[in-house]
């Protein structure tokens, strides 16, 4: 399991790659739950995910690092694992399902790295293929203690800038933000709660929480949601995590999603993909309880026509 | 003149009540101009005003301040007395052009103020007959040395930041802002150039700084530009720090603002009002010298149907 020490070590190391974002308070919220953003989507590439992914390309031997890196992702990470390796001069070979937005594909490839397409569910089998052909290091979305420990350390700065924080709210796919959040926060903060969100129309963490046990949504049934960064499921050891670090996870419908993209845009001034809404409009549903809130606004890599559909309501 | 010493102790003085904004890196910008974003959008009431006004209404003796405070203003500035004022538990009165959009008068309101709705043209002597009636104190846009101070923490930020910028983009209206950052900058970095930026069609300060003196455009004019934010006139006291720390004036048309808009929804995640974008038409331009440039986004507050129309084109 990831520790606290990890997550402080990865907060040094990616230091120099990433922006310190600051808490934006949203003076439009409740006032019995204050509420502060974390706005992830000021990151270079758009997303959280560009601190795992230069916590574990940075953690690498230089000699293995120089063999090039490989990664599987419906978008973020691929950009994330892209733009690390563009700055660490290492090659950089992107495996992404064919379904993926066209905004994230051509990010990925402007950052220099190699994109193969591939039918979604062979992404990690044609991942494996690359790895074998190339040499390089398979850098995984979430399934690895230092991609679990580079996005713990947003829990690390919220910590830093409001030890007095009640609750975060997180969304969860497959899981590697939320467990490192969780187990920062549980760590600096331990009376915090600390919420997973997620789609009704993937909340299979919701349910395998519930039973006890990871369960296997189809493919075709995940990739209902808009929420196209939300369509992943945990693994093994992100659901350990999870099942440590959460004291519970809200649903949230699609109409929410997008009402929560409008409201982000129009109140506090920032684009988020709908993944990245999923907290505020777990926030807006009162689910979560009274007290100093932070949301994490986690990417705003969103279609410039979706976005214009969404905003027209 | 504002000096260095008054902006140092502004920050001081306003710390608890604003974000400290980072800056953004702007990977898609030009390779030999990098492009750093201050995105003044993501303080509350969503533009850089809130400096200003807390720094003046803070510096405010307690017994004044308890008599309340007024304010005329084309929209944000309203919006920063008015939050000034409710979080120091004092009155407000807020003169406002009737052409004010909605959402920067409900804004205005929602934060408990008086809002008086007036001609254009009229609004000083309003605002006069206001401070006479009430015995509140005028806290000016601009003309006044504790609200240039304000502003220009913005500029002691980026010194901080970034202290080897080289030119620094910041839009003009009034001139507090450009006079409080120039000020910072000139002090703080003093090779770096700082430049103005205007619409074409309220490009008075360029016209203005070009003759050696200032220059008086039609109100009728000025409101020509969709920038609406920028369709104020230097006085004496911030045309006299604009002569010392502008490099020089850029103009932008209309539609250059409005691609800026799109821009930087679309690459940086940020909603911008048009009068915030116009630093980065200005950069867009490439009118201005190679090297670490940073822009300030001075705000976010734009109707939701106009930024609608603007995105679509």
């Amino acid at each position: 399991m990831v520790r606290i020490e990890d997550i402080q070590a990865a907060a040094e190391r990616i230091r120099p790659f990433i922006v310190r974002t600051p808490l934006i308070p949203a003076g439009w919220a409740d006032d019995d739950r204050p509420l502060w953003i974390k706005p992830e989507s000021l990151q270079p590439i758009g997303a959280f995910k560009v601190r795992g992914a230069f916590n574990a390309v940075g953690h690498l031997d230089e000699s293995v690092r120089s063999r090039g890196v490989v990664a599987y992702s419906s978008g973020n990470h691929a950009q994330a694992v892209a733009y690390a390796a563009a700055v660490y001069g290492v090659p950089a070979h992107i495996v992404m399902p064919e379904e993926t937005p066209n905004v994230k594909v051509a990010a990925t490839r402007s950052h220099g790295a190699d994109v193969v397409l591939c039918a979604p569910s062979q992404r990690e089998n044609v991942a494996a293929e690359v790895v074998e052909k190339t040499g390089g290091v398979l850098v995984p979305p979430f399934d690895h203690l230092d991609v679990i420990a580079g996005q713990g350390t947003i829990g690390l700065e919220i910590a830093e800038d409001l030890p007095a924080v009640e609750t975060v709210l997180v969304p969860v796919s497959g899981g590697g933000l939320a467990s490192g959040v969780g187990t920062a926060i549980k760590a600096l903060c331990p009376h915090a709660r600390v919420f997973g969100v997620e789609p009704e129309l993937a909340s299979d963490t919701a349910q395998g929480l519930g039973l006890g046990h990871r369960v296997d949504w189809s493919i075709e049934d995940r990739n209902r949601t808009i929420a196209d960064g939300l369509r992943s499921q945990p693994s093994e050891l992100t659901f350990a995590h999870l099942q440590k670090v959460l004291d519970g996870v809200v649903t949230v419908s699609e109409n929410e999603i997008r009402a929560a993209v409008r409201d982000l845009a129009h109140r506090a001034h920032l684009i988020s993909e709908p993944s990245g809404a999923v907290a505020l409009a777990a926030y807006r549903r009162e689910f979560t309880p009274p007290g100093r809130t932070v949301m994490i606004l986690s990417g705003g890599n969103i279609e410039p026509e979706l976005l214009q559909a969404i905003l027209a309501g």
